[in-house]
C-alpha cells in the first residue's frame, strides 16, 4: 500500500506509491501517447478495464457493456487505495498515514478521437454531473477529506492515454495548494469581510482586460500574477464554495464556459498539451464563506517548468492581458483563425 | 521592463518578463537542445556574450578574453533587470512592482563537453566560491531581498544551452519556496526551541536509510517526503542560514560531495537531465537561528510534473529509502555499474 508523507518544513503531502512503478512511462524521458494502438477506454473495449464506478448509459444497456456516455473506472495504477484504516502515526519529526484514497478515471464519451473541446455541450455537462455525483458519494466516507478532479491532455502534460478522460484522487488530507488558498482567502475574508475570489471577479470584470468568456453565471479570465502564458481560470459568479453543490443552471452554463475556452485555447495554440485541475473546498466544511471553487487550466507550451517548481518562482513570457485579448477576440467558428504568433 | 505581481490569495510572486518571448523554444512544444552549434559559453567566443561581471582568470588574461576558469555574465534574456526603481503600487487587489533584480550565468568551466559531475573537484569549488561571491556582491543592493542560484541540466529540465552552467535570480521579494520554508521553520523553532533542519539532520543520520553521502561537514539525503523519485538534498551539519557566509572548510567539503552526489544520480539514472536549487536565507535577515540554508536536487525522469504543480499533490513512484540506498551504493570507479530499474 502507498503512504502518505509530509513535508515537516512546509507541510506538503506527498503520496510514496511505488506500485506506480509499473505505469511503463515511469522511467523513460520521452514518452508517447501511441496512437491507434487498443484503447481500454474505446467503446466496446469495456472488458480491459476494471468493473466501472458509475456510468451514464442507454435504457436497457448493461453494465460494463457498451451503451455508455460517460464512465467512471477506478484507475489502473491507482496512487492511493479505498481499503483499509489510515494508521496516523509519527516517525521522529515526521508524519505519515496509510495511502487511503480513491483515484478514478473519468471516461468523458465512448469514441477515441474527441477531444473534451470537440464534445458537445451535452456531453460536457454530463461529465459536470459525473464530477458532482462522484464527489458526493466519495464525501461520505468519514476517511476522507477532498476531492480533486483534474485533467491531463497531451503527452507533455502527463497524460498516459489519447482517449478524453479527467481523473480524480481523493484524499485523506486537503492538497497544499488548497489549503493554502484556504489559509489565503481566510485572512483575507478576517480582514475584509469578503470573498477575495469574489472580489477578484469583480475587479476583473470591471477592467475588462484580461476577461476570455463572460456568461450569466460564470467567467473566464487569465489571472493578473498569471505563471504560464494563457493561464486561464474559470469562477462561478456567485459566490459557492463547494463544487459539489453545483445546481442545474450552472452546470448548464459551465458546460458551455468550459467548451469555448478550451475551444479557444486550442485554436490559439495549435491544439495545445494542458491541464486543468478544479479546486474545491474539503469535504469536512459546510459552505464557507471565504473559499470560493473555481477550474485553472495551464497549456503545457514550455518545458521551463524545472526551477519553477524548485523556487515557486514563476516567469511568464506573456502578460496576462495580451493572452486575454488574444483568447476573447479568437473567432472560433472562422474556418481559418489567427494563431498566436511569438 | 519585466514586472513582478503577486497573486493576492496565496501571496506568490510571478514575473511577468515580455522580453523573454524572444527565446527560440518558448512556443515550441518539443525544444532540444542542439549539440555541435556555436556555444557562446566556450573559450574562444567570449565575444558573443555581454561583457563579463566576474570572472576567474589566470593572471595576465584579459577581461573578456581567454585564460578564465569560471566566468560570469549577465543573462541574455534577463527576467528582471539591474536599473530602475522598484515603483511599488496596487492595482485593486493586487500587488505589482518593477521588474527590477538580476540575472545571471555563472558559466562553470571553459570547456564545452564537461558537465557538472565531471568537472574537477577544485573547478566545483571555484564554481561554489562564485555562487557566494556574487550573492555578497548583490546584498548590498538595498532594492534587493534575496538571490537564488539554480541549475538546469538537459532539455528537460529547461536548459537552453548545452554547456555547463547556472545560473542566479536576484528578486526584491522572497520566492514562496523560501517564505514557505521561512515559515515553517520558524514556526517549529517558535515550539520547539531548534532548527527543524538540524533536527532532520539529526534524525537521518540516525536513521541512515535515506543517506547518499555523510562527511564531516554535509549530509546528502533523500528526504522522508520526496516529491519526485530520487529528490536529493544536501545539507550543511552545522547550523548556518545564510550560504553567502560559507568559509573555505565548507567550500571544500562541499565540492566533494556536489561532485559525489551529481555522479551518483547520473551513474544510476543514466546521465538523466536535472534541476538544483540553492535555498538560503533573505539578505536582509542575520544569522537566523530557525532557517538553514540548503541544496534540493531534481533529476528530471518523469513528465507528471503537470497535475503536480497545479495541485501540490506530488506522486512518487520511488520510496526515498529505496532511492537512497541505490545512490548509495553506487560504485562511482567501476568500469560499468547497475543502473536503477524498474
Amino acid at each position: 500500500m502507498s503512504e502518505l508523507r509530509k513535508d515537516p518544513i512546509v507541510g506538503r503531502w506527498v503520496i510514496i506509491a511505488p506500485d506506480r512503478a509499473k505505469r511503463p512511462e515511469d522511467y523513460t524521458q520521452e514518452f508517447r501517447v501511441a496512437p491507434g494502438n487498443f484503447c481500454p477506454f474505446c467503446e466496446g473495449n469495456e472488458f480491459a478495464t476494471a468493473n466501472e464506478i458509475l456510468a451514464y448509459r442507454q435504457p436497457g444497456s448493461e453494465r460494463n457493456g457498451k451503451g455508455w456516455r460517460v464512465r467512471v473506472i477506478p484507475n489502473k495504477f491507482p496512487a492511493l487505495q479505498v481499503e483499509g484504516s489510515l494508521n496516523k502515526r509519527g516517525d521522529g519529526i515526521y508524519d505519515v498515514m496509510n495511502g487511503v484514497g480513491a483515484h478514478e478515471v473519468i471516461i468523458e464519451c465512448p469514441q477515441h478521437h474527441v477531444d473534451m473541446s470537440q464534445q458537445t455541450v451535452e456531453t460536457i455537462r454530463e461529465v459536470l454531473w459525473v464530477y458532482r455525483d462522484r464527489l458526493v458519494d466519495l464525501k461520505r466516507d468519514q476517511r476522507l477529506v477532498h476531492g480533486m478532479i483534474f485533467k491531463n491532455k497531451g503527452a507533455p502534460a502527463g497524460a498516459s492515454l489519447e482517449h478524453s478522460h479527467s481523473q480524480l484522487i481523493v484524499t485523506p488530507v486537503v492538497p497544499i495548494t488548497v489549503a493554502e488558498e484556504m489559509k489565503g482567502s481566510h485572512d483575507f475574508y478576517h480582514f475584509r469581510g469578503r470573498c477575495i475570489y469574489c472580489d477578484m471577479v469583480h475587479q476583473e470584470l470591471n477592467a475588462g482586460a484580461r476577461i476570455v468568456v463572460d456568461t450569466p453565471l460564470f467567467v473566464a479570465f487569465c489571472p493578473f500574477a498569471s505563471r504560464f502564458p494563457f493561464e486561464t481560470w474559470i469562477v462561478p459568479k456567485h459566490h459557492s464554495s463547494h463544487y459539489e453543490s453545483i445546481q442545474r443552471p450552472a452546470i448548464e452554463d459551465l458546460g458551455s464556459v468550459l467548451k469555448g475556452v478550451l475551444g479557444r485555447l486550442e485554436a490559439a495554440l495549435d491544439n495545445p498539451a494542458y491541464n486543468f485541475v478544479l479546486h474545491t473546498a474539503p469535504f469536512d466544511t459546510v459552505d464557507l464563506k471565504h473559499y470560493h471553487w473555481h477550474i485553472e487550466i495551464f497549456p503545457r507550451l514550455t518545458r521551463v517548468a524545472g526551477f519553477e517548481w524548485g523556487s515557486g518562482f514563476y516567469i511568464n513570457s506573456v502578460p496576462p492581458e495580451e493572452a486575454g485579448k488574444f483568447l476573447r477576440e479568437v473567432e472560433l467558428d472562422a474556418p481559418t483563425h489567427a494563431r498566436f504568433a511569438v
